[in-house]
């Protein structure tokens, strides 16, 4: 296939205008799916891509599991070189964060704009993008007459941004649809050493888990000074709570939580100490400096230890000024990012039974889990993985690193558990994309190097 | 004068419905002073209160010291049947809280409805219902032939609901105009005993210290998978804080916090076991159980202890759903309700340092003082509290209650210091008047009721 990759990759170069607008009318639509006003929008993406995926000539479904639909694509033999190689399935979304805060945008979230050569909009780099280089990629082989060098099925789904709810189901439902050998993710980031960005293959996530807390109190706001001090503030109460999750040393708190982390084993710290990690980079870009659990480099808290955060507070007064007021009600979003092996569905049993043991005086918690996801860890010795490093190297001159991943895809862990996949998550983002922050966006350059990439890959996953 | 009392407070029952329109067409008008969206209709505010008095014979000022105007209105000797009486000084304000939340009101808060002998509106007690009694009294003497039976001057601000700021200095600056014998202030509650409620003085007030604290954290909201555990959460770390500021024995735990609280004297303990207080209709009607300091009764944390409240958080994703970021600043709104003899100013120092002992990683705190008052304690033995006992108790067969106030009026301790007068408060709300709270509301009998006692009190100052 070698040989024949060179003319493929010099298409994708004179098609790249093209396909970057293409990307910008699937990232005009604002398809928050975490988000029931923007329900229709969700939809309409869902549309897109099947149109798109149709017109290739794929065998085309929208499966709607009662959840935002997702859109199956499948080549059909006619259009594959050799009916006897490996089927690949590629997983994306096509949902995207929500844009707020509206009024830190440069330029609006939902209108994607070319600056310095990066494409400016929510969902350029988380996942559109990201999908969009292996779309194109597959286009350049069936556009310039060429047969796929394998098997290829898609599944870009609508409901990645609030947990995948649905996804298991229409997995299970669906396994014949879905059958394949290996499983394809674009929705990492390369590797940034402090010798700069490198193609990476990512072998590992940490799972979540997130909770909306309400502690509701007084059956209505009432004044501070007629009540405070007298009954029981549940802004001041959920704030007590909040406050007892974390140790002096930065530990979390809740009994049992680190019982089933996997320790580090002494193999890959020494990997990971020859990636030259840029830690100042890391953190520095974003004003911060080192903060967490004692006894763990930035690294290792990253990558291999659990984290807890309070994603959002609200409740009272939240306006300009003062306002003397005792609220009815006040709420936290708390998540848990979880390495291996920890269980989500333990550690939500073990937080709630943490939330419940605490004094709130008469006030009521409703406790809302907005969704879990298991962590993964693939081996790193398969076939796989061998093919998808020869690809990375063909169209970089470099073998790709092996790198783990702080952040959570929920459905990698459905892919091994309902369909038996293991899953190469090679991704072309960057920690400075602002992937859920105002002004994401997502270098034109790396777009470009991930169709290549990915044209490669399928060569090289059909000569296995 | 008594003989004369019965054709007035009888005048005052035939014109009812006239001073209850009224009252309905300054309630109508949004006065949100803590907002500055609504700036103008504060200043219509004042505006109409000017045009009253004019028509009433008085002369009028409209001070403007660099915030909300205040208006002064004057009684002339001319008006006045003995040029020796004492002058009275009425305060109160015409600005209110703001209405949120919206969606709670049964009718619009700016669209005063009359159901059930009570009429709905924002502001409704607090402050413009109760500032009208005391006008209508006027009133009732003016536009029936009548001469006062004393001086009178109207203090009517727009700046209580955020604190009083400027008025200190308007007060600095108008000695003369404001000079007074007493000061009377409608902004309390009657007594709310087992037995109903009751007229009552009131004699004491707790003071006040709010804040907005605002924790920055990282430049830009964060994914929590990338970022998470490696770096200072700043919602997280806002939570830690603010869940230290109690101990177990829910007793604040702010170095020196309880230094200079005045304790209780055991004959003041005594005549408040008289009192009746009904705990259960007090917190029940809130759905509330006793919550405090321990070691304290209801009362005695209301009236004579100091009080914490978080009155508002926000930060970070508060929308419907999960949106796993790290924010980059979250905050909260902190209050302190301080009895007698605690200061105000020292306390803002002592939360201020207490603030900045923790660690918050390389966070950075902006910490807003949004207003500070005294407290005050009026000796109850002055021949005032005599001539205002006497005068309710021709109104109503009995005398009032003697009782303190948990909640604050920032001046009343700035007509100590600057004016030199102590202050009669006799207020006619009740607890359920939702003030501060949606479908606010005020009792068109106890109006009335008002309207009555005020009349008699300029009757019964007079014969001092």
């Amino acid at each position: 296939m070698t040989t024949e990759l060179q003319p493929l990759l010099d298409h994708l170069i004179t098609d790249h205008d093209h396909a970057v607008k293409r990307m910008c009318d699937l990232l005009a639509i604002p398809s928050v799916s975490t988000d029931p006003a923007y329900a229709d929008d969700v939809k309409r993406a869902a549309r897109w891509h099947a149109e798109d995926f149709k017109q290739l000539g794929l065998e085309t479904h929208v499966l709607e599991g009662g959840g935002h639909p997702a859109v199956v694509a499948r080549t059909t033999d006619a259009i594959v070189e050799d009916p006897a190689s490996p089927r690949v399935l590629f997983y994306g979304h096509y949902d995207v964060q929500p844009p707020d805060p509206l009024e830190l945008w440069t330029t609006p979230a939902f209108e994607p704009t070319i600056r310095d050569g990066k494409v400016y909009a929510r969902g350029a780099c988380d996942d559109k993008g990201q999908v969009m280089m292996f779309v194109e990629a597959l286009r350049a082989y069936l556009t310039t007459g060429r047969k796929l060098p394998c098997h290829v099925t898609l599944l870009i789904e609508g409901e990645e941004e609030c947990g995948s709810v649905t996804l298991p189901k229409v997995m299970a439902d669906h396994k014949d649809l879905l059958a394949a050998d290996l499983c394809v993710v674009s929705d990492t980031s390369m590797w940034e050493g402090k010798a700069g960005p490198a193609p990476a293959i990512t072998y590992a996530l940490r799972g979540l888990v997130y909770y909306d807390l309400k502690l509701y109190g007084p059956s209505r706001d009432l004044h501070s000074g007629v009540y405070g001090g007298t009954l029981p503030n549940p802004a001041t109460v959920l704030a007590r709570v909040l406050g007892k999750l974390f140790d002096k040393e930065n530990r979390v708190t809740i009994p049992g939580f680190y019982n089933d982390v996997a320790e580090l084993t002494a193999e890959e710290r020494a990997t990971w100490d020859t990636l030259g990690f840029d830690e100042s980079q890391y953190l520095g870009d974003v004003g911060a400096e080192p903060y967490g659990e004692a006894g763990f480099s930035t690294l290792e808290r990253r990558w291999a230890r659990p984290s807890c955060d309070v994603n959002g507070l609200y409740g009272g007064y939240m306006g300009e000024g003062a306002k003397t007021v005792i609220p009815a009600f006040a709420g936290a979003k708390v998540s848990f990012r979880i390495p291996a092996n920890m269980d989500p569905h333990k550690l939500s049993e073990q937080f709630e039974n943490w939330i419940q043991s605490h004094d709130v005086g008469n006030c009521r918690w409703e406790l809302t889990n907005h969704g879990v996801a298991h962590p993964v860890a693939t081996p790193t010795d398969s076939p796989w993985v061998d093919a998808a490093s020869r690809a990375i190297e063909q169209v970089t001159g470099k073998p790709p690193v092996l790198v783990r991943e702080g952040a959570t895809i929920p459905v990698v862990a459905d892919f091994k558990t309902e369909l038996g996949l293991d899953t190469l998550l090679i991704g072309f983002g960057l920690n400075s994309d602002s992937i859920h922050s105002p002004d994401e966006h997502f270098g034109l350059d790396r777009f470009l190097l991930g169709c290549k990439c990915h044209a490669a890959l399928l060569a090289s996953l059909g000569s296995e």
